[in-house]
C-alpha cells in the first residue's frame, strides 16, 4: 500500500453491482455516463467489473481493483431490500464497522414526509454508515452516496445504482470530493469524435489510414453504433491540454478534409438536434410523416428543447387508410403501387407539406419486419423523401438488421438527407 | 488446470474490449443481452470486465477470467482496423500463431462483392486466425466468431463487439457449438420477472416483504427502472426445472396477491405491447394526440408489429397552432388555461378521437424542460389523458427527472392509464 500513497488518481476502477446487470434485466447505462464524466476529470477509467449481488463476489472485486488502482468507484447495492449488500460487504473488507447514522436518517424520513408518507422501516438499512465514512447526501433518494478514505491514499466511494441518484450525487457530491482531496491531473483525457452516417467503418478507414500514421500518438478509433460509424481521436493525457488541442483539431482537419461529407457531427452531438438547429437558423418550418418509423423521427426531433420554433406537426400515418385519410394520399395511388412505393413516398411528404403548410417536409414509408416483405419489396424496404422548398431527395434503401434496427436507419437516413439539403452545397449524396 | 477437466461449462465469464466502452462512447448493451442468452442456456454469467483496446489489459483480463471460470467469451476488438488487437492478444495469452485462413478471406471478398465494391487490404487482418480456432463464420458481417478449445476442458471463444454481428453469430453459432461440446447443465437458472409501474421500489417491498423468508432459497429482487420497479424471483439451478417452475409460480401467485393492481406484465412484456395487445384482442382503435412526449406514445406503439391493427393515426401536436389546427383544440381555451392544463388534455382527446373516429385515445401535454417551467406549473408537470369509449381519466403528474425522464415517465403512465381503462377492472387507481 506504502508505495501508492504517492498516486494522484489520474485512474479509476469501477465496479458494478447487481444481479440484474449479468442476468440482463437491465442495461449498463452508468458505465458510458461514468465514463464520460470520468474523462472530463482527467481520471482514465482503467477497468470496470460488474459482479451480482453477492458480498463475496463484491469483496472480491472491489479488493482486487483496489491493489491495481487506489480510487474505486462502487455503484449499486445501496437500496433499501436485503438484496441490497454492497455497504455491508465493503465495510467488512475495509475492516469498518456499520453505524446508525441519524443525520442520513432524518434526511430518509424527511423525504417520505414530503410526500405525505411514513418512512418503511426497511429504508432504516441505509442510514447504516460504514465508521468513519464521508456521507454524501443525496438530494434525489434515499441512499446517500459513501467515501471511505484509508488516509493511506487510497479511497473506496459508493454510490447507488439507480441512474438519475448516481448522475445527481456525482455531479452535486462526488465531483467536488475528489477535488477537495487534491485530485489534479496533469492533463486531461481529451478525447473528439466525429460522428458520421451511410458509410461502411472499413471504407471510412481506408480512406484516412494513409494519415493515421503522422497523428501518433494520437489513437484514432472506429465505433460502429446502429445509425453510422463514429470517428474517436483521443489524446491521453500525455501532453497539456493546450497541446493537445491544438493537436486534435489538426488531426480533425485532417480527417474531415477526407471524409467530412459524411460527418454530421462531433461528440454528443444528435443528427436530429443538428437538423433541427439548421431548420431554426433559417427560420424554417417541418412537418413530418411517418410510417414505418411510427414517431420515431418525431421523437427524436422533439427530444431537444426547441422543437417547438420549427416542426409545425408530425403525423404517424401508419394504416393505409390514414395516409389517404389525413395526408389526403390517393387510394389509387395506394392501390396502384401499394404503401412502400416512391409514387406513395412522395404523396406522403407533398401531402403532409400541404396540410401544415411548411417550407420542409419529410416523409417515411416501409417495410421493418418482421412480417410483410415479399420477394419483390423484402423486409428492410425503405423509401425516403426529404424536401426544403423546390428541392426534393427521394430514395430507396434496403436495410439490414431487425425492425428496430430498420427503424433506426430509417430514420437516420432520412434525417441525414434533410441535413444535406439543408447544408450550402445541397442535396448530392455520394 | 487438471482439476477443472470435469467441470462443465455452468458458468462464464465475459470480457467486453474497447476504450468506447470505458471512456463511454457507446453503451454497452450486449451486457444485457448475453446474461439473458446464457441464463436460457443454464449458464451463469458469473462476472463482466469491461477493459479498453490495450493487448496487455485483454491478456491479464482474459487470463485472470481463466482462472476462475473454464469458459471464457471475449468480445470487441475483432474488426479490421489497428485499434483492433483482441486476436493477437489472446492467441499470445494461449500460445498460438496467428495464421491466415484461406476461407474467412474468401467469405469477406464475397460480401464486399455482393455490395459491387473490392475488399479493403485491411480486411485481410480480419482472416488471422489462431493456429488451431474453430471458425465461427460471420453472416452478417466480415469478422467471424473464433472458438479455442485447449483441449482441458478450458475455452476462450472471441465474438464481435457489433451488437447485431455478436447476436448472429451468438444464436447462430455459438449456442451450436457449446451444444457439440456437450455443455449440459443440470438445471437452468430460471426467473421470472414481473414488471410494476406506478408505486416506488420500497413501497412495492414493504408490501411483499413479510412473504419473502417463505420463498427462500428463490431470491427476489426489486429493479429500479426509469418508468417503474421489476420484482424478479430466481431460481438458481439447485433443482429441476419443474420443481424450480412450480416453485416460481407459487411465488408469482403470492406477489401477486400483494401488488398485482400495479403489473402490467412479465419479463420482457413492454407496456406498449401489452396495451397494444389489449387493444387489438377488443377489435378497439386508437388515436394518440402528443405534445411534450413529441412522438414517444406512438413510437413505443408501433415498435411492436401489428400496431396497423389499432393505431389509426398519431399526432404530434407540439407547437399550440397544431393543437388548434389539426386537433381542433379552440384557441381560447389554450389562451384562458394555457397548453398544460386540463381543459387542453381534455380537448385534445377529444379532437383526435374525433378526427380519426376512434373509440380509444390518448392525448399528453406537459412541460418536459429544461425550460418552460413556472411556479405554478414546474418543470414535470404534465396532464395525461386517456379514453375508452365513454369512459376517460384525466390526470395531472409532477415527474422528477431531466427532459427524457419526464418525457419517459409521462409516456409511460398515460399507457398505464389506458392498461386499466381496458382491464375488466376499470379505469380506478390507488
Amino acid at each position: 500500500m506504502g508505495d501508492r500513497v504517492s498516486r494522484t488518481h489520474d485512474e479509476v476502477e469501477i465496479v458494478a453491482v447487481g444481479d440484474e446487470l449479468l442476468l440482463g434485466d437491465v442495461v449498463d447505462t452508468n458505465g458510458a455516463w461514468l465514463g464520460r464524466r470520468f474523462a472530463e476529470l482527467g481520471i482514465r477509467v482503467a477497468r470496470r467489473t460488474v459482479v451480482g449481488d453477492d458480498a463475496d463476489a463484491i469483496r472480491d472485486a472491489v479488493g482486487a481493483a483496489l491493489e491495481r488502482s487506489n480510487l474505486v468507484l462502487c455503484t449499486g447495492g445501496l437500496g433499501p431490500t436485503h438484496d441490497d449488500v454492497t455497504r455491508p460487504a465493503v465495510a467488512r473488507l475495509l475492516g469498518r464497522r456499520l453505524v446508525l447514522d441519524e443525520a442520513v436518517l432524518e434526511r430518509i424520513r424527511s423525504r417520505f414526509a414530503a410526500a405525505g408518507l411514513r418512512a418503511p422501516a426497511m429504508n432504516r438499512r441505509q442510514a447504516q454508515v460504514p465508521e468513519g465514512a464521508v456521507v454524501l447526501p443525496n438530494p434525489v433518494g434515499t441512499a446517500p452516496g459513501l467515501a471511505l478514505d484509508d488516509g493511506a491514499g487510497r479511497a473506496v466511494v459508493l454510490l447507488p445504482g439507480v441512474p438519475h441518484e448516481l448522475r445527481a450525487l456525482f455531479d452535486g457530491r462526488l465531483a467536488a470530493w475528489l477535488r477537495e482531496r487534491g485530485v489534479q491531473p496533469r492533463a486531461s483525457i481529451r478525447r473528439r469524435v466525429l460522428r458520421t452516417t451511410g458509410i461502411a467503418e472499413s471504407q471510412l478507414a481506408e480512406r484516412v489510414e494513409d494519415v493515421l500514421d503522422d497523428l501518433a500518438p494520437l489513437s484514432v478509433a472506429f465505433l460502429p453504433t446502429p445509425t453510422g460509424v463514429d470517428i474517436a481521436i483521443t489524446s491521453w493525457g500525455d501532453r497539456s491540454d493546450g497541446e493537445a488541442d491544438a493537436a486534435l483539431a489538426a488531426a480533425e482537419a485532417l480527417v474531415l478534409e477526407r471524409v467530412g461529407r459524411f460527418v454530421y457531427g462531433r461528440a454528443d452531438d444528435d443528427l436530429a438536434a443538428i437538423v433541427g438547429r439548421a431548420l431554426a437558423d433559417r427560420g424554417s418550418t417541418l412537418a413530418v410523416a411517418e410510417s414505418c418509423t411510427g414517431g420515431l423521427v418525431a421523437q427524436r426531433l422533439t427530444e431537444h428543447p426547441g422543437a417547438s420554433a420549427f416542426l409545425l406537426s408530425a403525423v404517424v400515418a401508419y394504416a393505409d387508410e390514414a395516409k389517404s385519410r389525413i395526408l389526403g394520399v390517393d387510394p389509387n395511388t395506394l392501390a396502384a403501387y401499394g404503401a412502400v412505393s416512391e409514387e406513395t413516398v412522395r404523396a406522403m411528404l407533398e401531402g403532409v407539406r400541404r396540410m401544415a403548410g411548411t417550407e420542409a417536409g419529410i416523409a417515411v414509408t416501409g417495410i421493418a419486419g418482421p412480417g410483410g416483405g415479399s420477394e419483390a419489396k423484402p423486409v428492410g424496404t425503405v423509401w425516403l423523401a426529404a424536401a426544403v422548398g423546390a428541392r426534393s431527395t427521394v430514395r430507396r434503401f434496403l436495410f439490414p438488421g431487425d425492425r428496430t434496427e430498420v427503424r433506426a436507419r430509417s430514420a437516420q437516413a432520412v434525417l441525414d438527407m434533410l441535413r444535406h439539403l439543408l447544408s450550402p452545397d445541397g442535396g448530392e449524396r455520394e
